[in-house]
């Protein structure tokens, strides 16, 4: 009998059916009730959003304080700032605006300086200001562009193989990164939800895998799980799998070597990804070099076959596993 | 019998009753005589301290350091430094302190600029230290922005809930932080104090879970400890387990995605943060969307319920466990 | 016997003989079919590239975001730019060029400045891009320079050494990093190919060693592989095992002190590189002074012996192992 | 019987009897043969040396690069740099030093400027050369400001102390950095010489502790390893060990929540450093508030005490041991 898991952190009883526990991308249908700023981490945040997002908040950071510079030069008057050569075009408030661009990014040509007590000492902490928050800023910048991120390619099916005389759960996945990937391991499990009462209990099971480290991973991985008597799949019927919003979530992790960093991929398929009878074509040839060749194109490509008889099995007539 | 550790590295006889072995928010009730320069590790305590402490001390080597040059300037008089433009209005101290900061800064407005031969050579001294200075600076103050750490709510109280027949102690947790948790694992030790002859000896235990280890965590996770025979708390009364300093130390340690780092998280429950007799409330729900939504307000919130008699137990009659 | 591996994420079926798995410097023969931009990381890219290529792509970037703003400041005319002093021996373009560069770079000497409105929004925007470009850039090269790379020396032959009464497979390696190395782990795999039918299959072996971890790396280390029945080489005659494509994967993984992270070696000896009967020179010596003094020459010198009887072998008369 | 190690990567044989294999602070006695530039990585280098070393190259690069800028504008001549404001005091060499490090610093003032094609487009090179080098120099700064390493408190001697009936070594140690550190691990390996033939063989082994992990580290952590049947003490009189150049190497891991990092220390003990008959005074108090109060001074202090006898060994009458 396949051995059941306690909730392994995504919650047990819902007062509801619940949606797919994972999405595509990876992440969890979870949120949070109320906004509350103590959550907020601004580093998260700010390596999370999109860069266009990212950029367009650092444009209007970086306004906001060239203004408030602006409005505190423009109001020391005559005692503010002056202009070396002619730059009686500019109005007073563009000059005082123009001189804050040139002191926060420290760049400081000197057409326009600081007058008077008051205007040297603000002109001072904006500068040190401006050195400050770049290297938030740029940090940010680097941060995000430097980040570990994994980009697996995983194939659209997972595929129900006649295997070893009975038949195995696979699917396959290859590196879309340049960097070498290393010590990869996955975790794959299966959730699916009963209806108890009138709750929902969501339950959830470790899918034995025949491997679940590699060391390498240049070409592509076949992830193989024996529907045997261990296998939470034995004896249930295809209606029945079908009925219980069955999900598997796939966790893989390894280290890069482009990054120097361990990278983490998850991924999930539901039913309806669920080919029954097939097996998967090469994704990969031999050149006249003698060198693999990967093509992307075929990681999710299959071959149609028959599927071994489910024997000893309680379901044996309707059941396809 | 439940296994007695050996000192976890928290120091096992004492002269005197001590307090509580660690705070809330995870730090020891421990210090270290006397002061010693050379245990100051500049970096960490630079880390540690509160952003406000932080800018004022920055604030401050920013002054002193302009300052120092300034005086420097200074004494050079006539042959220090020259003015574009007419800043006669500024004393000739206070020009030398504004011309540092444009230094320091690398601002170089050049309404200041160094005229002979020992002004020149000091502000190329200070623009290369300012860049040096400002690379620990700002490096810190992106470090402190990007630093990992945990956020986790955990509950107010730690329960004791009937479980599986018998009774178990049960405490759960969120995280507060919107990176993904992964790969989360838990240590929870018991410790309490025992007087032999005229000294206190802290007795240590670890606490066996359920399960230490939990794969994501999107939702809350309940920690539980059953009270059996293998549990330090097996067979202790009420009064007794009052009265002897009891204090569960928790330590969390996961990915967090958000950082891409681990983090770790520390918590302690003293005896009067145990309630007798209780079960936690679901702290999350499916909404019409089928998103499950965490309310971190529920996360401490009980129902009461009736304990299992506690059989087994020499002490039966006053036990409550 | 010796226990076949399942492929550990090299490829198994092959349509053709394939070339040598890995090269020399630890890289794969695999590549990827097509040009997929959604597959190139920058951060990858630009870290896994020469220096010589990637100061080429800095200055060529550097020329064109200058030549672009120079031709935004050019069209302005008449309100674009203002020189202080006498510059007019510079043709507007590079007036505009020249600008540029002391914007991006925020050098901004201020004897070119911008005039109007239009000028001083976009040498704003400049200034403030080349502060965050150069974050990358900048970023990019302490990067690549901080960059925890190993260096090892591998002896350029694996022997065949009488050893135990029986035959080992030995080689070693030693760290050319002046930094400590500790906590080394070595992962040791045979793979070889076999025709079945029209294809040709890889098969992988791990090969076990006496001793898998050592503590330091700080003069050499002979990884030693004990020829007994649970080696892949057993009862395989020396033709045989020319015929068959050998490769042995070294894969050698430790924490160097001086970078403070863990760094990844690998390498590869084929059929060619075995030596038959023979064993290591020491290539230490002890000092005057009692120290250890470690001579690179000498990592691969060997001298030759006479091989232990093959006994228990089927193919005791031809084979050398 | 104690179990023997292979070589842990420190060297088996040896010509002569060598000296102390790791020095008391953690550097072991190896050098290498020959100077190779191939060997030296930079940044290894400049993270290990010491900060007085660091800056004096640092300097000294600073003033060869303006050094070499300074005759490049100074042979440009009449078409290289010009000045404004008075700067006639300064002879024409000086005037391109200065302006080449108001360009590398990007300070920038303006009262000397690039004037004809040739300065200009040597300038823009200068001040990009600049950037990307103090990205170098700065993020040494900052990765030598914030590498984490560990600073340890060893007792100054290793302990014969009477304990279960028989006799145990001890040492402790306690963390000297203020951040917390947290799953430490220790490793103790025991090495000796022998003499076989004209060849000296040192000999290895693992030394076994009552326990060799402790979750946390606030006070002193005492490590024990019994002498009994299976220790490589056993059974050996003190001239015996006296003569073997016996030392004790530690080696301790943790993660230290300062840097948010682990860390790693290393210490080693010989025959002189053994105490037969003593044991550790406690190193802390608690305080009038309940707080323990670790005191530094107090780490290798011990009071003498009597062993128990030696039974069960072959060299009952005269061995200590």
């Amino acid at each position: 009998m396949a051995e059941q898991l306690k909730d392994p952190g995504i919650g047990e009883k819902f007062n509801a059916r619940s949606g797919r526990v994972m999405n595509r991308d990876g992440t969890f249908n979870v949120r949070r009730s109320g906004f509350d700023i103590r959550r907020l981490h601004l580093f998260q945040y700010l390596i999370r959003i999109s860069w266009m997002h990212f950029f367009l908040l650092l444009l209007a950071g970086f306004a906001i304080i060239n203004l408030l510079f602006a409005f505190i030069y423009l109001s020391m008057g005559n005692t503010g700032l002056r202009t070396s050569g002619d730059m009686e075009a500019i109005s007073p408030f563009w000059q005082c605006f123009f001189f804050s661009l040139h002191t926060l990014t420290t760049v400081g040509y000197g057409n326009f300086y600081p007058y008077g007590y008051a205007s040297n000492a603000v002109a001072g902490i904006e500068a040190m200001l401006g050195l400050l928050g770049f290297a938030v800023a740029t940090g940010m910048v680097y941060g995000r562009f430097s980040r570990p991120t994994a980009k697996m390619a995983y194939s659209k099916n997972a595929l129900i193989v006649p295997y070893k005389g009975i038949n195995a759960l696979m699917f396959r996945m290859a590196n879309m990164r340049a960097g070498l990937l290393m010590e990869i391991h996955a975790d794959i499990s299966l959730t699916y939800v009963e209806k108890v009462g009138d709750q929902f209990m969501r339950r959830y099971y470790g899918l034995h895998l025949e491997r679940n480290d590699i060391i390498y991973l240049t070409l592509t991985w076949t992830l193989v799980h024996l529907i045997d008597e261990d296998s939470p799949f034995y004896g249930k019927s295809v209606g029945e799998l079908e009925d219980m919003q069955l999900e598997i979530l796939v966790k893989i992790k390894g280290y890069d070597e482009g990054f120097g960093e361990h990278i983490h991929s998850r991924y999930s398929y539901l039913f309806e990804d669920i080919v029954w009878g097939a097996k998967f074509v090469p994704a990969f040839h031999v050149d006249e070099k003698g060198m693999a060749v990967l093509d992307y194109e075929k990681i999710s490509r299959y071959d149609e076959v028959e599927l071994n008889p489910f024997t000893n099995t309680l379901k044996k007539q309707e059941a396809l596993m």
